[in-house]
């Protein structure tokens, strides 16, 4: 084990991957007021939308409107998910709202057809196309591996190939490789030996960032956010208020909390630069907006008062 | 950082601390039922009940009866919760039907007196004569010590102020001490000093057993049971369906949940002796007899399935 680092960057995927999981399409305005607060609260990197196909994802058709409307700061990054080449055409006409771009596929074949209908090797040569465009066009490029833990269609997924994918995506340009526990089957001494193998393989001097984007399905995505903490990953994503799901298995959490990752960084004394009451406030406009309780614990509990003074 | 244990025992404590934080009195034989669901899950050991003042908690009032109703398996120890001397007279006039006390007190005295209305001292020498009538009549004793790491109105708690409680306790004949994060302040990096500290003070041959037992107040207490784990802890306390809270902060839930535990510990090869089928039915049931959703993950996500046939 590596000691845990002494700080951490967050990025926040809660207006693209929570809201996408939204039955009822929120309004611009709202999605529009949510990430200035989530801006103000400190985070640096956000998730902002995703350039799919309207019809298929109403609830992200507004992404142009979105970027549009929404100053960014020196110093925050705006990323938008990109399907495939043809996303990547339409996010082009906004280039001037984003910074980076996501790409992802999943390491599981079954999985990967079930969610963009190719199979891994068609995904990776539609992805190297992107890749290249996207580049030429100076944005940096992170690769998203869905199912790096684990697959709820073919099980075990072996970390060779996972490695593999990862090697792919770097070549074509990838500065970040995100690994996703897509349905929450990791546990935190995979996660150990997992980030072990990667950041052997992987990291280094010019090496890619290695990001952490766990599920917490189980329960057990903070316990597997400090395994990788411990192998050194000091790139996280989560969702504020733990907006998100998985329909495998059906009505399953999604990502971890981005306010219950932040209170257990700054409790370890790790920083992410975030100001947790700032978050946490964003995270309960949201409540409102939707109008129901979401699963953050910190949402009910509030931030450790280690002064006694909180009850 | 000690290897992980090749297994571990699980007090199942919902029948006690998840009950006695139902509003509305639960039906005797819904109770007995689900204790024997707890059983037949592979449960070893199982907190059934309180000799608390019935007005004092009604909830539990009917615990002789529990006790009575109750067939007790070879290898099952039930225990009971002893708040004090008087406690232990009622207790005692049922001494065929358990086979452990538990007592407890807290290592806070702002939080001892709210809660049992003595200072740590007259808490320690009221536990000390109940302990010495406890071994008097062969039962085996669990000391436990509430907000262990940390007090929410105290804040820190010094540790070395925990382990002079736990050395008064082993001195009175605790064959095991547990320790509590009552209102979930604790951190990974924090568990692993402190039970670094206190297997090296208090463990050893013909040292007691020590025991964790976390809340997810923060969504960190599987998080911290790993970090347990992590320094060779073999002992934990868990509740069904996540059963339980605590008044501070307002509405958190309590206890990890057992089920959430286990599959924890299966998924990282480490034996229970629990049937994880078994449990998630008991914890359905409980969910039923109740009438609302509880808060465990693994109610909802099920195991996982390495076989890939789950989706």
């Amino acid at each position: 084990m590596a000691g845990y680092p002494d700080s951490v960057r967050i990025r926040e995927v809660g207006p693209r991957d929570g809201f996408q999981n939204e039955p009822e399409v929120i309004a611009t305005a709202d999605k529009v007021r949510l990430i200035e607060m989530l801006i103000a609260a400190g985070l640096k990197r956000i998730e902002v939308t995703s350039f799919v196909r309207a019809d298929v994802i109403p609830q992200l058709a507004d992404g142009p409107e979105v970027l549009g409307a929404l100053e960014r700061p020196d110093g925050v990054a705006f990323s938008v998910l990109i399907p495939n080449e043809r996303g990547l055409e339409n996010a082009l006409r906004h280039r001037a709202g984003f910074d980076e771009i996501s790409v992802f596929l999943s390491a599981s074949e079954t999985h990967n057809r079930k969610n963009v209908n190719r199979s891994i090797e068609e995904s990776l040569t539609g992805l190297e196309r992107v890749l290249e465009t996207a580049r030429a066009e100076g944005l940096r490029c992170e690769g998203v591996i869905a199912t790096s833990f684990g697959c709820p269609y073919e099980g075990e997924v072996p970390s060779e190939r996972v490695q593999a994918i990862a090697e792919r995506l770097i070549a074509a340009g990838c500065a970040e490789i995100g690994f996703g526990d897509t349905t929450g089957m990791a546990n935190p001494l995979q996660v150990d030996g997992f980030y072990a193998r990667m950041t052997a393989a992987l990291a280094g001097d010019g090496g890619p960032e290695l990001t952490a984007h766990f599920h917490n399905t189980r329960g057990q995505g903070i316990a597997n956010a400090v395994a990788a903490l411990g192998r050194g990953i000091a790139s996280f994503e989560s969702s504020f208020g733990e907006l998100g799901g998985c329909p495998v298995p059906a009505g399953s959490t999604g990502n971890i909390a981005s306010e219950d990752l932040v209170s257990l960084l700054h409790e370890m004394g790790i920083e992410t630069g975030v100001d947790l009451g700032g978050l946490l406030a964003a995270s309960r406009e949201v409540q409102s907006v939707l109008g129901r309780p979401l699963g953050a614990h910190l949402l009910t509990a509030g931030p450790v008062d280690w002064g006694g003074g909180g009850a």
